[in-house]
């Protein structure tokens, strides 16, 4: 697919057919996934893949804790209507993990952001390179990552860049519009 | 350009010749960032397009300090001979800005992340699509945010992803080889 169609094309995708993703696709994503450039080239990335059932409910219930406190805390109403079910429903969810100790040498300013963008790259790579191969997926982050780490094992010292569901789309999903983006010329003010 | 050349073949180029990037091809760079998904499209960042030699130069002091600092530390001693020349080499740098506050409604837990990591996405959109139109580019954070910010013009309200130098690669950059990404099946532990 070219470049241009991949970035244009791709939408968060959040409706699957139950078709599986196969072992091969996941090495392809996972392989578009590490060419992102990362600090140090220390590649901080690594993924816990979820195909079990129980474990995609204990997921979504997880989101769904989310979605109640924000809703209690005054949240818009159409968070009321907005479900999860996607976790249940991808027959692929990929957790995302990074080392925020892999994010270069600023350890005095901004490492922990270092290894998070350079996994978010990643994410991005992997999400362009689902879209070629005729999958679709959405990249979840409406969740308390201290509720969601006990689900995946996370250990203390790793953290969570999101949870990936990836399927192939069940129908065509809606394109959300652009904005140009802010150009400040030489300085913002 | 075919996707999967794109993704493999991007490198982090440092070595610039003097031709300016054109404002057709920063107009295609900024649509192709736009592209990247973002928390209940947020679309959370903006951009500081930087040509000015003197304000280059004011961007390199802030790395060159950044650079002293780890080297007093005891960091790595390449660091010393590690220099940050492209930053004024570079025909353009792009401060890539975002607002911690648009990353979604998890607001008690991993909002500004969410905001950082689409950013992030955003700026992976963009060096694919830089190295597609024949162009090269560094996501350089190797400085303290703190110092950098009012160089920037950065109100404290806004965060820096990072500064992306870009121009036509000098030379060809070398491969940095990636590992295999590692995968957990259903859980960590």
């Amino acid at each position: 697919m070219d470049l241009w169609e991949a970035i244009s094309g791709r939408r968060s995708v959040r409706d699957f057919l139950p078709d599986p993703v196969s072992e091969d696709e996941l090495r392809h994503l996972l392989e578009a996934l590490a060419w992102a450039p990362s600090p140090l080239n220390q590649q901080p990335w690594s993924v816990v893949a979820i195909t079990d059932p129980a474990q995609k409910k204990a997921i979504r219930q997880v989101a769904e804790e989310a979605r109640a406190l924000v809703l209690s805390l005054g949240g818009p109403s159409w968070v009321g209507k907005y479900s999860p079910a996607f976790l249940e429903q991808a027959p692929l969810l990929l957790a995302v993990i990074y080392d925020p100790a892999k994010g270069g040498l600023g350890i005095n300013f901004n490492q922990p952001h270092g290894a998070l963008a350079a996994t978010a790259a990643g994410v991005q790579n992997l999400l362009l390179a689902a879209h070629a191969l005729g999958l679709g997926g959405v990249w979840f982050t409406f969740f308390d990552p201290a509720r969601m780490r006990p689900v995946l094992g996370v250990p203390e010292w790793l953290e969570l860049a999101g949870i990936v569901c990836l399927g192939r789309p069940a129908k065509p999903s809606p394109v959300l519009p652009r904005k140009p983006v802010t150009v400040h010329r030489q300085r913002m003010a």
